[in-house]
């Protein structure tokens, strides 16, 4: 790793793209470090014990600045980066406590659910296939009556927030849509949810993948496919 | 409500404590609109309807600021709270990326885990007796597999970051320590987790339950039981 920069350990399909995007959007120089997901039959694409290095919880995104300080969480690594290589606020729109509550919209309310929509789908596949019609019963039961109304409401909820502007943020993307990418994302790829009744948050999809960093980022990165694991 | 002052939609037994904890900790003037959880046959505890008409995500904390924004996501309560009414910095100590990450590892890492093992623990609750051994059968094997190995390495982190300190932000609680709060009572409420092994943490939760705003916190609520629902 050259010194002077900072080092983004980066796991293969995983949330830690939403940084590399970011990373991308700065256009500053940087080290990247990849690690993939190991395939095994019992752990499904786990992340690998290499990661543990980076950080105790063995997690990505990890962020080693320039100066050598260990970051994890991806809203505070976008915070830190934003704040540190976007002195003049390209990135970061004009309402800081927009910022804060859309943020942790996507990192906790967002995310809690989709945390549990993943265990739902991971104990299908985990369970012996007798059971497996039973275990789908009872998942099922609770998709229709937690997860897709709480989808459903949450996905009203930014719909309106996202209003007429092109970013969550206002003309480009702030931290807030860098962090929702990733839950978007994943519900996408595993077909959790339609987002066919919200077109503004579709609109708001293709304008961020088919900016150049959100390209170039895919292009550096070992892999997004989130329907694997 | 009386005007020019802010006001916290409140929930029972939920999360939102954690800002009446702070807002007495502040010391200023607010107004207080409790909500009671109801509890039903179906729907276990549920929020009341009428906390939609605060935000239509229907949840609490809602803060509504003295003129008159309406601001979800207890983080961005939090951060809301601290920038204006805490100017000196009292309860912000110095390290703004140690915040984030803390903040964020409260509200997103932490929650994320517990939010799974809450699903766990209602769904052993609301399958029909003769299925109930089975479900505890598969519930058991999530939890031995991923949330307690999960909490332990949680755990082992936050005592390791705690380390010598009063709070997580220093000789005062920051916005970090108002965040961990909710998680580590929903963990001991609900005897997810015996703390036994982190004498650290054991020693910040009693200094932060032994703090006169944290009793007047929970005097002015309507009840903080975390086993309920």
């Amino acid at each position: 790793m050259e010194s002077g920069k900072p080092t983004l350990h980066h796991l293969s399909d995983s949330q830690s793209q939403r940084i590399l995007w970011l990373l991308e959007e700065l256009g500053i120089p940087y080290n990247l470090k990849l690690y993939a997901r190991i395939d095994s039959g019992k752990d499904r694409s786990r992340a690998p014990p290499e990661l543990t290095a980076a950080h105790p919880l063995g997690k990505s995104p990890v962020l080693v600045t320039s100066d050598g300080r260990t970051i994890p969480e991806s809203s505070a690594i976008a915070a830190y980066l934003l704040k540190t290589y976007d002195p003049a606020g390209r990135f970061q729109g004009d309402d800081w406590i927009r910022d804060e509550v859309l943020t942790s919209f996507a990192g906790s309310t967002l995310s809690g659910i989709i945390g549990i929509q993943l265990m739902l789908d991971m104990m299908g596949g985990g369970t012996p296939i007798l059971l497996r019609p039973l275990v789908r019963v009872m998942t099922g039961g609770i998709d229709r009556a937690f997860v897709t109304p709480e989808l459903r409401k949450n996905m009203q909820c930014l719909e309106t927030e996202l209003g007429d502007r092109d970013f969550f943020m206002g003309k480009e993307p702030g931290r807030a849509d860098f962090m929702l990418s990733w839950p978007f994302d994943l519900i996408e790829q595993r077909k959790w949810f339609d987002f066919a009744a919200y077109p503004k948050l579709q609109a708001w999809r293709t304008r961020c993948q088919d900016r150049p960093a959100w390209k170039s980022g895919l292009e550096k990165g070992n892999g997004y496919n989130l329907a694997r694991f």
